[in-house]
């Protein structure tokens, strides 16, 4: 029996895709065609460190297969979303903030020796681009920015039509580059990164330091007030977003794509997000090149990293350096 | 006979690369192995316009062919580069000042009519990226940015070993990059572009402000008096490649190259321009992506462009979107 073909010399018919986040896990089986047979979500385990990780991480693959009436025999394998950087040479886990007891580890080997699949490590910004880029917003388009606005700020490139991963698999590292060298401290040591002026957390330190209560501070919270007509909180969301946007034209000007599609948590606010973003692209980035490009919020929602995942298994292509 | 056959019957062995500049036009004939056969450097024609210009050029390939002893069936195709933003779908030459005559034109296919030879029009820094990665520095690696610092600031992107050139052919506007967006004012009526602060012309300007001659203000000049100990053109030089560092890092944090090329005139500068850039690289960026950066100096010169306007004939994966 061939690793690539199932029981009845088919190739396999099904890929998993695994989304590990800070809070929460969720997981896919998924047909090549894109369906969805089977989910879960799971609450992300803090506590299992080494080969723990690996099984707790099969056993939601087995439930979903399982769930689906399909056995190992019917999967091409696995793709795992961690949320930090993944060296793509080693697979091996490095700056995993928000899952500690994976940093140092090739997570994908601990999964492969307990399910006997090929397994790919990929990170989360990264999958959810693949995914937007197979059946979201990004269908068909060749050159593309997908950005993650949450906490933080992810950011997958698709570049030729294809998942363009660097030198080692950290290209994409937008939340930390310096907009502004003598700025606010950046949660990782530096000064100055976009991260500090434009994600969810920057908006939450804003509203913290303009004197809103705890439970009004964050993000989606400073959105709807700013969307009820609270001008502290539009100034907030006016100042975030435009630093955003002057990023975002950087890379119009860098990248020359066809398209930038805004996912993540606070991609749900639509246009009032994308408004600022598209006047900011507009005034900073080149004409000819602003003309090109697309700005648009993501269409695929959680599910965007769990078929990023199946995509990146079923197409070796997908993860390849372009 | 073939388009791409001689009169034997074999693959056409060399190609013209034209390199047209403010001041000169360059050209070279290559065989497939990168060996220059026939070379020739003229001042670049302002005088011609339309038709006229493709003449002008087909005149360089035809003197360079006489030259080697060779006839137009010996050239698989001409590629040329222009001073400016070339549509990659339409070949047409848009913002080209110090080719004003050229602006609008698809020069390349004046120069087809005029020698029946496939021709092909591309950005003077994404050519020059094309040789450095065929011949030079740059030689096997997969994922370069190859910068070209002169008067402004050019870039060409060297991604999954193929030239990258975006949706429209305009990637790697690194020149009009926001570095300050309250910034000094640019030539292209921007404010705060990389070109106000790390440019020759930047280097220029700051000389003349801080009450350089004229004749002590080029940036060659400036970098001179740097190296003998004058403090302000000491601070002159300092203080722009800390920019031009700043943005360096940046494109490290986006794109996770293997290296930096740097050519243009001032490249010959060496470590005296690229040790404060890989100074400001290392400071300002992520830490696992700086070290896999290696940065240096362009190895081909004036030949750069010219020969990676060969290697684009050659191949035409050198030049199609990744």
């Amino acid at each position: 029996l061939s690793e690539n073909l199932d029981g009845r010399n088919r190739p396999r018919p099904y890929a998993a895709g695994l989304d590990a986040g800070g809070s929460f896990t969720k997981g896919a089986v998924v047909d090549r065609d894109g369906r969805i047979v089977a989910r879960l979500r799971v609450p992300s385990d803090h506590g299992a460190t080494g080969p723990a990780i690996g099984r707790g991480l099969a056993g939601i693959v087995r439930r979903m297969l399982m769930d689906a009436g399909l056995s190992d025999d019917d999967l091409a394998g696995v793709c795992i979303s961690a949320p930090g950087v993944v060296d793509a040479a080693t697979q091996i886990v490095h700056s995993c903030p928000n899952l500690q007891n994976w940093d140092g580890l090739a997570v994908g080997a601990l999964v492969a020796s307990e399910l006997g699949l090929p397994t790919i490590l990929e990170n989360d910004a990264n999958q959810a681009a693949v995914g937007e880029h197979w059946l979201g917003a990004a269908r068909g388009r060749a050159n593309v920015i997908c950005i993650t606005l949450g906490t933080g700020i992810g950011c997958g490139l698709i570049l030729g039509g294809r998942l363009y991963q660097g030198a080692t698999g950290g290209a994409g590292e937008l939340s930390h580059i310096v907009v502004a060298p003598n700025g606010r401290p950046c949660t990782c040591g530096q000064v100055g990164c976009l991260e500090s002026y434009a994600s969810g957390r920057a908006i939450t330190a804003q509203a913290l330091a303009l004197g809103f209560d705890a439970a009004d501070s964050p993000p989606e919270r400073v959105f709807a007030a700013a969307q009820e007509g609270d001008p502290r909180a539009e100034a907030i969301i006016q100042e975030a977003m435009e630093w955003l946007g002057l990023a975002l034209a950087n890379l119009v000007n860098l990248f020359n794509p066809d398209m930038i599609v805004v996912g993540g948590g606070l991609a749900a606010t639509g246009d009032q997000l994308l408004d600022p973003i598209r006047a900011a692209v507009w005034r900073w980035g080149r004409g000819w090149l602003a003309d090109q490009v697309a700005i648009v919020t993501a269409e695929l929602g959680n599910d965007a990293g769990v078929t990023g995942g199946a995509a990146i298994v079923f197409n070796a292509k997908g993860k390849d350096d372009v």
